[in-house]
């Protein structure tokens, strides 16, 4: 997405610690105290703007949610609105995706969300998928063995990718979309990128995947 | 496929022996003899009228090929294409790929082909599926350990579904193309199936997939 510099951007996520951790490193194992109700954690890796995040805690009470953005002038628009909604269980990190260990104890998590990532079409960065082996061993490692990533996107190539790096590192889809917007799949929230890209056409490719448990 | 009833199938079908294995059933094992050459034999399950395999035989001598279809009137336009063609890699055989153990032995067969599969879109047909679990203990059965499926389809159920079983079997995703005929594959033979709906704007999806091997 086109970012503008928001150069006034960390002051305002300073200004808000209760909903932006200031060192998110040091809540390793410990993220239920950050929320009202102890349940189950559900992390979405590379938030943007923030609207799927924020109406997914809206519509899911008894989840507890954690956005994770590296972009810092993007992260503010999130906390915008979650000034705006108060959620007892919507945290946010101003952090990156490719070191989640260092936010997450193993098995802390109970499933990951990916939504419309970065589709890195060539071949030589590969490795920055969010969907390559490097890291699925990050989901791997902080997630439970039950958890779940939930992944979409409208870019045929990446869902094409993922659909083989998934599977070739042991993982077994529970359900695959090919077309998620006239599919009779209930409860869609929309992102923002999401929202414009279907508007004009484009398909939406959706997956939820596990770890095979011996 | 509309099948007209063609009375004298049978008896054209025991007309070229040499083609058409009259006791396929016998040849458990020893598929090899029939071929000119002692080579990779791969087997199209479903072989409808033919022309996936027959041009698939032409276009490389270096692997056998054995044609599986049910419909005894169909398995004479195999036939028919087969006299005019006198590929010495390809074998016809008029059986049921529901128990295709009769057939093979195990780790007989290095590639099957499943295109344009009956979808049987009702959950309640299921096992009726080619990739139904049923379906792949057997084609792993006859299969080498490094032996893959190549499945193609226009039908969006059957894809979605058929990434979910394969996966959820153990298998993984050598590729999978979302819109094979805008790919940059190369060598696709299109079925008379394929032909006729891709020339409508349908989408063909494929993928190979193989068995994990420990």
């Amino acid at each position: 997405m086109r970012l503008r510099h928001k150069p006034w951007a960390q002051d305002k996520l300073n200004e808000y610690p209760h909903f932006v951790p200031q060192k998110p490193e040091e809540l390793v194992g410990k993220w239920q105290t950050r929320f009202a109700k102890e349940q189950p954690i559900h992390l979405e890796v590379g938030s943007g703007k923030g609207r799927f995040i924020v109406e997914m805690a809206k519509a899911h009470p008894n989840i507890n949610y954690i956005s994770m953005e590296l972009q810092t002038s993007v992260v503010v628009s999130v906390l915008e609105l979650q000034i705006e909604a108060q959620l007892p269980n919507l945290q946010i990190v101003n952090g990156d995706g490719r070191d989640l260990s260092q936010y997450f104890s193993p098995g802390e998590l109970d499933r990951v969300y990916l939504n419309f990532s970065d589709p890195w079409p060539k071949k030589r960065h590969e490795k920055r998928r969010l969907t390559s082996p490097d890291f699925l061993r990050q989901y791997q490692a902080i997630l439970k063995p039950q958890g779940e990533i939930h992944f979409k996107t409208d870019n045929q190539g990446l869902f094409e990718y993922s659909l083989s790096s998934m599977s070739q590192y042991g993982m077994s889809f529970k359900q695959v979309w090919l077309d998620l917007h006239t599919s009779d799949y209930e409860g869609n929230i929309m992102t923002e990128y999401e929202e414009k890209f279907s508007s004009r056409g484009s398909r939406i490719y959706r997956l939820e995947a596990n770890f095979k448990t011996e």
